[in-house]
């Protein structure tokens, strides 16, 4: 019997990284090929203490269904904690979501029918791709210079009335760019003549390495403008699966009944943790201690990457984030270079499945946070091997 | 500025349900409408230790990203532990889905192009309908009897070649039937000559009250005819999140791929969690005593409504599940009485929601396992003194 699926399966793909990160399982292989946080760095103790402090306080309610909107306190904790000016959004303009991917899904579900008009940046978060796509969306890519997209192309391409703009404004994934304060200016500038909705994307904000980054690009549209993610995946644990979305209080609604179909509720545990580690007198400390740890990451990884490599690969060190992003000087093909680092022991994204299709096969994606200083030396010398293979 | 959302969200309700939990929040309120299993009956010392064992023993594997798949522990018991002849599974064909309601989001992107056709039973579990409807399918409801739906019905409505046939045959959400041993053979019997897509959803198997249920209907269908849903929400613990699906490997690999676009994967630690409870040697005691429980509770509501209302309510008893399903004798509009009802405290949800639209107007869902006894009682009475207000 032939399955008689629907059309949005033609647009569904596997994520070339997870299939990296399967065959990389093997404890010999260094890995800069997944986004992982450093699980070392994950508050283990201290959850196992709120674990038992929820479920004895709460008791039975921690376990139980609850609304689809989200555990009300940490709304309210998420509502007054987002990079926005006070009382930007009440409560009620948050919705808890199953990590931001789910936002991804949402937003795709509500906004897109098949054939609709995405803009995103060049290179792009292919988690949001892959979202996109499934639903039918074509996706263009708009063009960019280190300080991100291009405001005349943006203008141009708004107008055809796309649907969506996603956006990864601070430390991208998988560029690691932080888009400037002029050039986020620029950007508003020309969004203010438009009706596309702004989907910004946030995750990574607090790992900053050299400076606190600028306000979110939404800042100062109008509140039904742009809806804004974030996740703390990145600052807590991601297998607890807890992220948000903000808007203004119609579009949320709209979100929510479309969650209310989609899974009911995010998991009401992780809520109640996530909702007590934010209020934990030792958090700060806690994110002050990752980004010491993955500034010294990202340091030894740019250092020996300009040490042993210089000429080979350009890339700028990422004032934030999770990536370096590379690319192959004088051209080359990164996916036949990670098979020959593969063979060396070493695993990467190679960056074109976050282009459109054909582009971007010379660049790369090494991720530094996963891994410890003296591993990403060694991982710099197995790609140095790799690339004398050639 | 007006959005401009898809199409699909013209087919976005709101659950009647989740709408009168919401207004139903006040303790002097004896709620019958929600589906919440007894919080009173988690397992909640248990879990509490179970997280520690995870934490200390896992370490920070059990916060971190982990396969869509589900973690491949789990994958394995449940593969075992299914109604199934052993070894109708590998643990490569079960997936882990973010509570049952995510299988029915998976299902309904996979198969469900606008305008395709959906078969339900009469009533219908109504986040089945949510999650086809979001999609644009058009359901039919086909016509049952004390049985379950009719084998002619289903037949001549197969003829359409609908895309899927949603079906909870054992102790259903709403009416709580029991579809028998025969009528499912009728059923597979019908089946065998089609190519549409058996959804099979099983959440509330292990909620019996007099007999172990039958096999499923997917039993002795061809391995790539169906897909089996369940649950560890109503054994377990709701606000874990933790459901699964299992079916054919290359059909479970096109779930795999959705729930990747989705939401990347369930919750992480609530999957150890399920993972160590199922192992654990107090876990076939604690399904008795939840079986002992809710049935004294079935008990009770049903003498209560036949001792008080025999004369105004019809219904059967369940042989298992959460639900009295009821019908006003000599019809009656169910909206119009809760509206007493709220006002001498009492909620339960109205049936019409379950049916086509304008159908079942008379019916009634009366939840019985999240009340004690007592209060069940009592809510019996503030039912009749309702009715007698009509």
């Amino acid at each position: 019997m032939t399955h008689r699926f629907s059309r949005r399966v033609e647009g569904l793909r596997s994520s070339a990284i997870r299939e990296i990160l399967r065959v990389t399982g093997r404890p010999d292989v260094i890995s800069f090929a997944g986004g992982l946080p450093a699980p070392e760095l994950f508050p283990c103790a201290l959850l196992a203490d709120l674990t038992r402090a929820v479920l004895e306080e709460e008791g039975p309610r921690a376990l139980q269904y609850s609304e689809t909107e989200g555990h009300p306190g940490l709304r309210a904790r998420i509502a007054a904690g987002v990079p926005f000016p006070a009382d930007t959004f009440s409560p009620e303009e948050v919705l808890v979501t199953q990590g931001s991917q789910q936002g991804l899904d949402l937003v795709a579900k509500l906004f897109l029918d098949e054939g609709d008009e995405v803009l995103v940046e060049t290179p792009a978060y292919l988690g949001a791709l892959q979202a996109f796509r499934f639903f039918g969306a074509k996706v263009t890519f708009l063009p960019g210079d280190a300080d991100g997209i291009l405001p005349d192309a943006l203008a141009a391409a708004l107008r055809r009335r796309p649907k969506l703009l996603y956006l990864t404004p601070t430390f991208q994934n998988p560029s690691g760019l932080c888009v400037p304060e002029r050039r986020r200016e620029a950007l508003r500038a020309v969004l203010a003549g438009s009706d596309v909705l702004l989907v910004e994307d946030d995750p990574y904000r607090e790992l900053w390495y050299d400076a606190p980054p600028p306000a979110p690009v939404s800042i100062g549209l109008g509140r039904e403008r742009f809806v804004y993610f974030g996740s703390f995946s990145k600052t807590a644990a991601p297998g607890l699966r807890v992220g948000f979305l903000a808007g203004e209080a119609s579009l949320v609604r709209r979100f929510v009944l479309a969650k209310q179909a989609t899974d009911l509720q995010t998991n009401t545990l992780g809520q109640h943790l996530i909702h007590r580690l934010l209020g934990h007198p030792s958090f700060p400390a806690h994110l002050e201690r990752l980004r010491e740890v993955y500034r010294a990451r990202r340091d030894a990884l740019s250092a020996a990457l300009t040490a042993r490599l210089g000429a080979e690969l350009s890339f700028t060190a990422p004032a934030g984030g999770m990536f370096v992003w590379a690319r192959l000087a004088g051209g080359g093909d990164a996916a036949a270079l990670l098979e020959r680092a593969l063979a060396e022991g070493l695993a990467f994204v190679p960056g074109g499945e976050f282009h459109p299709d054909g582009a971007g096969r010379d660049t790369l994606r090494l991720n530094f946070t996963n891994s410890a200083e003296a591993r990403l030396r060694e991982g710099v010398e197995r790609l140095a091997r790799a690339l004398s293979a050639r």
